[in-house]
């Protein structure tokens, strides 16, 4: 490989380029509740190490998307606090606004700007496919089947907002979208809709967005390990917010459904409850995203489940509690909030009218 | 009347302020091609006595839509001239930017914003029912009845539109709506929506908007006089711009389809290519908008259908022909044009940022 490129100089250049060309990392996260441990491990820690990896010419972008929070009904005042809370959130976990621009989707009236012009050129066929509109046209009529379902009482929000996800995305001409496997299908429509748009006005405006994949640490509910770790499942005791005291970590993982064998053995499909255990126990305690969990769970041998468990709830508790206390310590900092909301919103209204003024003359929607 | 007003002081007084109420008046219009006869007679003309008639109170506000012309393909370099053109359009006719706020849609994003926020309160059921969709669905496949086609080619602009058109006017707070009879259902829509989210955030943030009927002055094609005048009919020769010169206006007029009888009668079912004619006649010469047609007619009694047609012509000659040469010196003054563009899209942007700083709070979705 190496003689091809002193040989073809202009390989070299494109590939040097390729490999060295500015990154515009871009993801979203909505203001509906205080992350919890399966939000932190699965994605925001990964969100953070992004930002400390990144070289000096690296975008890195983090939004939170109220307008995508809406599309279910909220209640006005608690989401007040919600984005508060979330903003809070999101820098007690290491998110830093001298390496990351965040910022609130709301504020910037231009992501819903690039939305109408993208709806209209996304065929409604594009999003009757999407799974996630599908399972709500189920969940509508709580039907059985998605054939049996009337969408006419969902609202046009909810069959309209990967269109705003795409438009959330290419706003910033973003190139790497570090997404759970849950939003490839929202991912591929955004670039299907890059490349229509591009196509379409003979332009290469956008940059069709890649998913940034990084290894899955899927954390399960302890309540209900058949489950992922959610914020809307009823019990509060199926999950660890970032926000819970040492005290309600130990009570919650004490309480953690396993199984009747008393042994400690790794099989996620088999045995979900205690391989679950053994999975936060090794993403809390080791750097490496690839943990060998079968050498986690012989070091249990011979011993019980408490013993697991209390190593369990040290191990988050090491990780979790340094960020609570910060998350304590900025939530009573109002001033210091407002700031940096105020700074991301004005830094992303600047980055936005840029492109918006391009994609506008694209159009013939220029400004007079 | 005037007993009860003078014996129930609060009735008095809650009329009294009903009547002298500041009206916001609103309507739009799309930037696809110069206005014809029909556009002008059937609604700037409107426009303009809206705007001189006025009280100091009322805000009088016109918008060119070119979000709404996008939801149709476009071509950029023609969509561009065109916006330009509507511009110099509406002046040339009367609208008069030290009386009304003439502004581009495109320009002022919170139309798509309050649009994005709407959407997550209308439900799909309500868009179905557009007669606009169900007719952009059966033209989709060229269908013979609406239930043969499938609307997964259509983009989602065209079902999503009738909701930009209710931000256009919420955003305003928007009173009295004039607009023709074929929009009857849209702004049905509108008042819908308002209600909706009034109701659903307990507020009387929004005016529920009024249509502000006008006597329909229906202009026919010259071609084919079953038709309405149309911008998109084929045949030029089948509308009047208010563009044309004399010598066209004459040679469209001559050319006008009738019908095999010499008489002239007013018969707008039975015979309508001269009943245009008669209509066209009165609306040119006469500032009544309630025209008794049949004594129209009666004037030519014994005369040639050529004599209706010299005198037709020379009206809309004498009607057309300031506006023409007004177009003409304006189109010419990019500078001014430009001026009164950028003018109004600043006012109307000043505006609208009340609105949705209002609709934020509501929402939950305040700047912090």
């Amino acid at each position: 490989m190496a003689s091809i490129i002193v040989k073809f100089g202009i390989i070299r250049y494109l590939s040097t380029h390729s490999l060295t060309r500015p990154r515009v990392v871009f993801s979203g996260i909505q203001p509906t509740g205080i992350p919890h441990l399966g939000n932190y491990l699965g994605a925001i820690q990964n969100w953070v190490q992004l930002q400390d990896t990144a070289s000096a010419n690296d975008k890195i972008l983090y939004c939170i998307v109220g307008y995508h929070a809406i599309t279910l009904p909220q209640d006005p005042v608690h989401l007040e606090t919600e984005r508060f809370n979330m903003l809070a959130s999101l820098l007690a976990c290491g998110i830093d606004p001298s390496k990351s621009l965040l910022y609130n989707q709301d504020q910037v009236p231009e992501h819903t700007e690039l939305a109408w012009i993208l709806n209209c050129i996304t065929p409604m066929g594009w999003l009757y496919r999407m799974t996630t509109w599908k399972s709500k046209l189920a969940v509508a009529r709580n039907a059985n089947s998605e054939e049996e379902v009337n969408e006419s009482m969902l609202n046009l929000g909810l069959l309209a907002y990967p269109v705003l996800q795409a438009a959330d995305i290419l706003l910033h001409k973003s190139t790497h979208i570090p997404v759970g496997e849950d939003q490839t299908q929202h991912l591929e429509l955004a670039q299907d809709i890059a490349r229509a748009f591009n196509h379409k006005f003979n332009t290469d405006i956008f940059p069709i967005p890649q998913q940034l994949s990084t290894p899955t640490k899927r954390v399960l509910s302890l309540r209900d390990p058949s489950q992922k770790m959610s914020k809307s499942a009823p019990s509060e005791k199926s999950r660890i917010l970032i926000t819970d005291d040492p005290a309600a970590i130990s009570a919650k993982i004490r309480g953690a459904v396993t199984d009747s064998n008393p042994d400690i053995t790794f099989d996620p499909t088999g045995r979900p409850g205690v391989s679950n255990l053994l999975s936060m126990l090794a993403a809390c305690t080791t750097e490496s995203s690839v943990a060998d969990l079968d050498s986690t769970a012989q070091l249990y041998r011979g011993k019980q489940i408490q013993d697991l468990k209390r190593d369990v709830a040290d191990a988050i508790i090491a990780r979790v509690e340094p960020i609570r206390t910060e998350y304590e310590r900025l939530r009573k900092d109002l001033a210091w909030l407002r700031d940096v909301s105020q700074a991301g919103d004005q830094e992303a209204r600047g980055r936005v009218g840029q492109t918006m003024s391009e994609v506008k003359k694209i159009l013939g929607l220029a400004r007079h």
